[in-house]
């Protein structure tokens, strides 16, 4: 009967048409042109380098797209049980119309050549967006990133501010900001008005979020403007070698000064907490970041009481932090749960973490998904993975566990996939 | 087959009659007169609030119970996915006789007059008793409760020490002592001749445990009585203005001599363990607190080995902490795994907590459930939520994947809800 | 169908030959000669103990081995819901014939004497392999063990190096290793000999593996020739009353030491993470040793990098650190997942472990379960128990969930239980 149930739920689900709201999409390229874009994705880069393949192999300089795409799947033999290669297929049949189940050195190079003839129609990309039922996506974009040339609207800016808060100690980053906003960082102020530019530049782009990744030892606080003061010198003269409570002090100073703008700009605030980078630096390209699972939202109590009207859509990278997540998103009125993201977008933790937030965020404050993608074909599996788990997770939390309708399990679920991003993020009404 | 088992096992769990081991009853006054005392419970006003009503308006000072229970419910719309709203539905379903299954802007007031009129008759509390197939409550008492006018086997004192531990910074902390021990607390010696005149007085009038929330960070140590008497003189003089090593000295030389008094009156302590006051301030009362997860039995080691006979029933805040609550019942023979406490009080978490510790502690030694309410009417809703689990962990993880009959998984259910409450509290045989 | 589905899959999976790839068996005496041998495994007594039986009652010294048992099983009404009391009922009948399932004190007596005739049969051992369906062992060997007298191939021998990393402090640790190598340790160059010796050693007699167990706070470094010189120096004089910074490094110049020699001999270095030794002195013998859950891989960056070339099988004490042991396997080439250790291996954790795994880490770097077990009766139970949640995870996440046929879930199985045995230690092709 349950199986029965989730299907139905699924198909019922599967029918919406959604706003992604957290991608990696380059607006000016955004769909793949062979199977090499696809299969460049980090997640099977780094699972065939982990199964034992070289790095040398894997990112030889050079090599034909085919010839890269030959190797990775001549060795998929040991990656055929993930999750991430279950997606490569569910794209493959749904967006290529490959028939098989399985793709290895006997059938590739046709799905190749398939591939390749499919995605160079011109209208490739709104192929993709329509059997994907997807309207629009979220970008994340570089804070000097022009936003021209694209339909802001179906591709809608969020401004990525890592770099501005870890790494003004990069002298490039410093001239970058200059460009982007003909101010000169040399102090407290200055920085907080190139800052604001950035904000004026991206919501006049029709940005609708602003979003930050963040390690796991990060605990905002306010530091003074002395403080600030002190510390941006010692930053912009010495860089790098400056010292580690400075470093601090101008994170801490800028990633408040963010969050003052998003107040202004009436911006949510993407905080996607937990990531260690370059754990593993011998790893494929993007495939080197890891995590230390001991974090806490405790660290983010002064932010949160600090900016009761910013909106803070959170993300956590390990499932062990879910459980903070629910429970400080039912306590506090700005805190969103947020997707599914990383090494916690996976079956198994995806179930149990939607399990719980179901029972215990209020329905408003929950964003179900968003496929984190760099190619607009991977909307369609991974949100048929996700829909498929709160199809199980509805059926059998909610309508047999708790006697609900299959319809009002449908409104909830719908909720979650796109009533809610509307209504956050302000964007698709 | 499965869910037919399941309402098997729960029909026949649903029958005990049992005592509830932790409430926050007010012996005096212990069910409600409106709805109004149901939906200010906590659960109701901070999910409220976080969904985005504001605190002004839920607490309003000077309306009426009637006015604001219909502005709660008017914008129930956003919890209505919560289990919390749930356990309301059933709570008037099974106890006011509601037939719908959804309460709103619509059909609220009649709901509120008819619960009135049954509230208001005199054998109300005895009607929810009963209905609620319950023999005793656990009450949670200030250190200085005259513990009069009410029949102490029904509701069964316990002394709640939080105060005593963490707040002897406040002078009145050391007043109402002297008023309810007329001992004046100068030095250890007087501390020690308070505390034990606050077990004889409690137990006297029938305790049966001592009980205390912790935050994450504590960890008891033994200090020396010389030590203890510097810290004492300190923060008696000094107050919340004393040393941060003094007053940590001072509530680890309280605990400990609480721990004493537990050994020598034979007095389980529950501890419940992991939560951090006053997290979110702006928050509505009793809607403030969250928890640090980053928290370890290993904090407990030495009081586990300085009492081995004292029985510890400990509540963990987190389920990322249930596991060690699993392996630390598992070795210690004073350890007790307790209920599913607050954050950790939602299905998901239940039933992942609960099927780990069926499988692994002693059967003798696992409190399944406790009620943590504030108003009789709320047991009927969260034991029944329990049970429910329990069922389905029975159901699944025994009758189906061990093969157990029936009979011997109805056994062990009723051990976790009736019988290990009567052998660890020596009540109601 | 989900049953009979599993059912299908167990019984596939359990016609399989295998390997235990890690057991405490003593090659010279590997399986039981009395139930006094089974019951006197520490998760009965630490069981026993925990559920109110007296440490003097349970360990009594010169107590016939009848009598130990028949105490024992008189006091298991506490413990019959565990999984550990499951593994004996399951032995007893699979391996003795015993046709109950459940023993107390009427029935043990008659399987106690049913157990010691059948264990006293010269093929006894011979017997619980085939019956077990166990090709070989792997064995868990002090570093001064003579490795002779029994057939290596089948009892594999396995280099244990706890003693040598945290012991070195103890003088006894000195005098063993002089005896086994005929070296003395004096400082860096004769450690480096000595430990070179175990390796050459070790291999020579067919070892497929080192080990060794770490506590949750150990995060091992480098340290220059320089500094582990004078810290030897330091803890070779003064034993235990050496400063901790010089035992620290001194565990980890030996601990990197034997990681160069797993390189330079091409052996895989088990690393099983997590326990903290003698929580509980008072407890049973083997029953006092718990953990801290707060611990992470990232305290294995140095190690996991500089050691590309040594395979690492981590196993993980506590399941809130399964997800890091998920991610780092699917990013490290290195790194493979090994079993479910201890406190982690009863079946909720066991499954939400497995479950988690198989989705995201690459199939071939994942070793499905060892059994852990000190005499060879326990591998048919623990087995059994983890191919049943295998084949309950294979039927509900991959055949159900994700459309596998139930031969490919059958060759995943396998390759858990199996094949990846045989790939990552070299052994049984």
């Amino acid at each position: 009967m349950s199986i029965e149930l989730r299907k139905r739920l699924f198909d019922q689900l599967d029918q919406l048409v959604l706003i992604d709201p957290h991608t990696h999409i380059n607006a000016l390229d955004p769909s793949s042109h062979t199977l090499a874009d696809i299969l460049g994705y980090h997640y099977y880069t780094e699972l065939s380098h982990s199964a034992g393949m070289s790095k040398e192999r894997i990112e030889e300089e050079g090599i034909s797209g085919k010839e890269k795409v030959g190797r990775l799947i001549e060795n998929f033999g040991p990656i055929t049980n993930t999750i991430q290669y279950s997606w490569f297929i569910e794209m493959a049949q749904k967006l290529l119309d490959f028939d098989g189940d399985s793709v290895d050195a006997n059938n590739w190079e046709k799905l190749y050549d398939t591939a390749e003839a499919k995605m160079s129609a011109g209208n490739w990309t709104e192929t993709v967006f329509e059997k994907s039922r997807l309207e629009s996506v979220f970008l994340t974009n570089d804070f000097d990133d022009p936003l021209e040339g694209f339909d802001t609207s179906k591709y809608i800016p969020c401004l990525r501010t890592d770099d501005l808060v870890f790494h003004l100690t990069n002298p490039r980053t410093k001239v970058r900001l200059f460009e982007a906003t003909n101010t000169e960082i040399t102090n407290v102020a200055s920085a907080r008005i190139a800052i604001g530019k950035l904000f004026d530049h991206f919501t006049s782009k029709g940005a609708k979020a602003c979003a930050i990744s963040l390690p796991p030892c990060f605990a905002p606080v306010q530091v003074s403007d002395a403080r600030a003061e002190t510390a941006l010198a010692s930053v912009l003269s010495k860089g790098s070698s400056a010292d580690e409570a400075d470093q601090r002090a101008v994170s801490n100073f800028i990633f408040w000064t963010l969050a003052e703008n998003c107040r202004t700009f009436k911006l949510p605030f993407d905080l996607m907490i937990g990531v260690n980078r370059k754990v593993f630096p011998a790893g494929v390209y993007q495939g080197q970041d890891l995590y230390d699972s001991r974090v806490s939202l405790i660290q983010y109590k002064d932010l949160l009481n600090a900016f009761p009207d910013v909106t803070f859509p959170i993300s956590v990278l390990a499932s062990v932090t879910n459980q903070e997540l629910v429970s400080y998103s039912w306590i506090f009125p700005n805190v969103v749960a947020n997707g599914h993201w990383w090494y916690s977008n996976t079956p198994t933790y995806i179930q149990q973490d939607c399990a719980a937030r179901l029972e215990a965020i209020p329905r408003t404050k929950q964003i179900g998904y968003y496929s984190d993608m760099y190619k607009m074909e991977f909307a369609l599996p991974k949100f048929a993975m996700y829909k498929r788990i709160l199809a199980k997770v509805l059926a059998e939390n909610f309508v047999i566990d708790r006697n609900w309708s299959e319809e009002s399990a449908i409104e909830l679920g719908t909720q979650l996939l796109r009533g809610n991003v509307e209504t956050i993020f302000n964007v698709g009404k």
